[in-house]
């Protein structure tokens, strides 16, 4: 550790590690402040990264040059492709990971990143001075300065667990919270407010009748998270699901007055999506029964996560309960379950950037800004990363536009509509899903990171040669003709209507009962493309068939989205007083007022701002 | 978890660990509570297991059945055999460890462990019943229900962190401390006090200038720890040694105000042989220099620990200071040394087996009883789980004897002797320290332990092969005569004197200049003998020789021994008011009754309880 940096990052959690490694591999001097080396890129609840509209994030994240991908694939110990029975624009990659080893791998990472320097301290208080993030002041006195700050606390700050109707302050099961960082920033004119979240029991392997269990595989042939070369080297382990019935959900119940969540003790709120065991019984009192997802925690540990049974009943009553599930009649647990109330900023007062509107320099990212999952943190994180570096050396901010990436939308969203519970990312936020695939953040990004000097050259290249893959691809099918007597034997034995004159293969790939891995079958000379490069046929051909079968719908969702860019090329910030603008409705204009857009887009997305209200606008612009 | 067990242990650590798994091994159904199970074994300062007399420790753990070799063996990244240059009764094994692997080595090991279940939580109170201990209540309100409890709860009791003028309460780096167990025991009669520890700061490699140290590579031959099959997996790194100079000194010395064990801040007693840097000046004014240690702590990080550097010094002086060395010119830190606050409890209120003279079913074990050190922990922690185990089920405790074991002599110099200062284990500690060699520990406990039910068959096995090799070698040896035309060639080579008649070859075996390797160059038939069997040769021949080289000096301690025996057998507990008797010295009186000695050798130990006060409790005896 030295007394001056370009960027100090506080917390060592998943915003916190992507922001780290990308502002220093940015070639910003970054410092890392984190309480516990032994608990960088700790996996706080379930040991499993990606998911629905997440996966997409980590591969986003992947493209821009950011490290989650990579830790995942080194440490997975089971692979799923979420959605496949669905359109290719919401396939989720999804993997279990080995806790332990995620966090060494990260560490790891940190470790051998340039510029990058870690101290292990508790962060005190910010230091500002002329309205400016000037460094950090640490619990051991230590006055450390940099040119940005990025705070990525996650659930430390006055952090607060329960379980019934116990309460002991803590950032993390066995972690101390952190008691005056809030204070320090709040005292400049940010808003914080309090969020709950929760983690469910962790069991002994040993104690679970998986024989009352079923079993759920990894899939074989889903390749990695990164786009870059293969790495996976752990054992792929199951999963196993089993269900509460009515005794558990009565001995709940009955106890509700001990649940801090309905008896007044937790006053703030958790993730919608991720409720509680208790929470779901009070919001479904009809359901009798609720799926829950035993998950390995490790290759070499007999703790398992138990999915679905989030709570902060009374250790007892959450024990008891349990063992009414004919699996789980004799589990014995590891550790309850608890609910944690934390700190979190409101984050319409960020820039897209993820920089402070009130502090010149302060970056924020993470839980901290009111999300949930360890993919949103590590998305913000990166970008907070970019723009800390950026606001070093002085540049134009980097930000993404809602058609360009998750992360994108997910920013949008926080700094324009705000939050009143932690938000997570879905692939129903993106209105522009179809052009969100989890196939191509490659295409998206990696171009534009290598030109903001975060993705490095090899990944460039390693994009430039898939890219010339799925060209070539689309190239031959587009201008190749197949005739009728060289397919309709196998168009007919695929249920696909036979031809009656030479079409393109691709219009023959645009059909749904065929696929380029079909044809090549009967198309010899369609099996030589697709088979080269050889070692990344499948990523290759598969991208490349995406963008022939939805080539209708990916043109007309870019058609749409170009009209919105319009819009975002419209900046109207510093252009109007809205008070004084009597045409627009009180609501419309406290809102513009308190969010103050960049662009007439952003403003149309604020809610409560009416599309009349945009129209005026767009009136007085045109003055 | 469940509510009832035979042995709970409180605390994670070296103590904790070989307390949990003996108690669970020897049957007892055991239950770990410990705040972190990321943190399971965690060396909380150097990366390193065993050392001089402390190596020894290790051995025995490992003879009676416990697990500190094994993990220490598989986490190994360098051995050495100290002292191999004296006599074998002080060689001492010892080895660094990549600190991440050994705490997963201990998880699963702890994972595997038949009987013994984990639960993370924090003690909060000792329940007690009727002068026994019969259970604990964490802080999340569980009442869990035992017929033992041990407390291993090393700095976590009111720990208190300082660095310079700054104070923080944890039990250690980004731990929190335990606040109300203390209380809970005192208020039994149970006397606590204060002991102080530091560590110092840890490294970042990137940052040393290698070419300035001196680099010290482990032992090629040295096998291993464990006395069970090899199993040595990771590969071998060095270590690297500088030294401090005026100009650091300088440094330090001109802060000393600010140095909380000089200004006041801190008044309890730190570990006399593991002294602050700060410390090393204000003892040794003359020096110039002092020895720094830059030792890896793990194979693929770039942490580095700075033995020799402990210091609470402000952050600043500390990183001043030591980039003066040149080595260190340009050394970036992960975290600054510190000294750390913590209660323990007085140990001549334990009885030999470790349990408490005050609350029965009470046990300690480790640093709470006023010892520094992993393996003083892992020695304690095995007598006090074992004896746990034996309390449930009613019997004799296990108690070993000076002549028997290192872990003997600290657990008898503890309860006669009392500790003001952090007690560490040294060769000269031990009356009998030819007895108690790091090749023959398995000798000495593992038949006993077998017979306990701590030591399993394939140990005791493995164990009666290794002692019918040592016993082949030495029949061999010792009916075998050599005449001089076969020998006295070789004699004179090695420098010793030829013989003129036969003699047998253990008596050459006892010559200095001789080996029972160098005998076998010349000897075939003696080489064969040693070569069987082949994968523990070394280790058998080595037992062997010592055994016949030292026959005389072992035999002579032998002797002295049986004869302390004889007094050990003389049981005085409850024979005397103390109080009462006029002949004896008030000294003596006042100190005998303080111990309550429990037999005339305990007694013959006690500081201020002079040999005539010995004899004059002998008279009274013979009455």
């Amino acid at each position: 550790m030295e007394l001056n940096y370009d960027v100090i990052v506080i917390g060592g959690g998943h915003a916190g590690c992507e922001a780290a490694t990308a502002a220093a591999n940015m070639g910003a001097k970054t410092l890392l402040v984190t309480m516990d080396m032994n608990k960088i890129g700790q996996m706080s609840c379930n040991p499993a990264v990606g998911g629905i509209a997440k996966g997409q994030i980590v591969r986003e994240i992947d493209a821009l040059g950011g490290q989650m991908a990579k830790v995942t694939d080194a440490t997975a110990i089971q692979f799923r492709m979420l959605n496949r029975g669905k359109g290719p624009a919401v396939w989720s990659p999804r993997a279990q990971c080995d806790r332990g080893k995620f966090i060494w791998r990260w560490r790891s990472t940190l470790d051998c990143t340039p510029n990058l320097d870690i101290w292990q301290d508790q962060a005190d208080e910010l230091l500002v001075e002329n309205g400016e993030a000037v460094g950090v002041r640490t619990i051991w006195g230590v006055e450390i300065r940099a040119k940005s700050v990025i705070i990525t606390a996650g659930t430390f700050l006055n952090g607060l667990m329960h379980i019934g109707r116990h309460k002991v302050p803590g950032g993390r099961c066995a972690e101390p919270a952190v008691a005056h960082l809030t204070e320090s920033i709040t005292r400049w004119g940010i808003r914080s407010a309090r969020m709950k979240t929760g983690t469910p029991v962790r069991l002994d392997k040993r104690t679970i009748h998986f024989e009352d269990t079923e079993r759920q595989d990894g899939e074989a042939d889903f390749h990695q998270f990164s786009y870059m070369a293969p790495h996976r080297i752990l054992k792929q382990l199951p999963c196993w699901t089993c269900y509460t019935n009515k005794s558990v959900h009565d001995i709940l119940k009955a106890d509700l007055d001990n649940s801090p969540l309905f008896n007044g003790q937790i006053q703030s709120t958790g993730p919608r999506y991720c409720p509680s065991i208790e929470t779901k019984l009070v919001t479904f009192p009809d359901k009798d029964q609720h799926p829950l997802f035993i998950e390995p925690e490790g290759e070499d540990t007999n703790e398992m996560y138990l999915n679905g049974f989030s709570s902060s009943m009374p250790m007892e009553t959450q024990l008891r309960a349990l063992r009414q599930i004919p699996a789980l009649r004799e589990a014995k647990a590891y550790r309850p379950g608890y609910a944690i109330e934390y700190d979190y900023f409101d984050p319409t007062q960020l820039e897209h950037s993820l920089e402070s509107k009130v502090i010149k320099g302060l970056f924020f990212a993470g839980q901290v800004n009111g999300t949930t999952g360890y993919e949103e943190a590590g998305g913000q994180g990166t970008v907070a990363g970019i723009n800390a570096a950026i606001h070093c050396g002085g540049g134009e901010p980097f930000v993404m536009g809602r058609d360009e990436s998750y992360i994108g939308v997910l920013i949008d969203d926080l700094t324009t509509k705000g939050v009143d519970e932690p938000y997570r990312m879905f692939t129903s936020r993106a209105e522009y899903r179809i052009l969100l695939r989890q196939d191509d953040a490659d295409a998206r990004l990696t171009e534009k990171s290598y030109h903001l000097g975060l993705a490095k050259r090899d990944r460039l290249d390693w994009w430039l040669q898939k890219k010339a893959g799925i060209d070539q691809i689309i190239n031959y099918c587009s201008t190749t003709n197949v005739k009728p007597r060289d397919i309709n034997g196998a168009l007919e034995a695929l249920g696909s209507t036979p031809l009656h004159f030479a079409c393109k293969i691709s219009d023959l790939v645009a059909r749904p009962q065929l696929s380029l891995k079909n044809l090549a079958e009967v198309l010899p000379e369609l099996k030589a493309v697709l088979e080269s490069p050889e070692n990344r046929k499948e990523e290759i051909a598969e991208a490349a068939e995406i963008k022939m079968k939805y080539k209708g719908y990916i043109e007309r969702e870019k058609i749409v989205a170009d009209k919105m860019h319009r819009l975002e090329g419209i900046k109207i910030r510093g252009h109007f007083k809205y008070s004084e603008i009597q045409e627009i409705s009180t609501e419309g204009r406290q809102k513009l007022e308190h969010i103050d857009p960049e662009t007439l887009a952003q403003a149309s997305r604020i809610p409560g701002v009416s599309p009349s209200d945009i129209n005026v606008l767009l009136v007085m612009m045109g003055r």
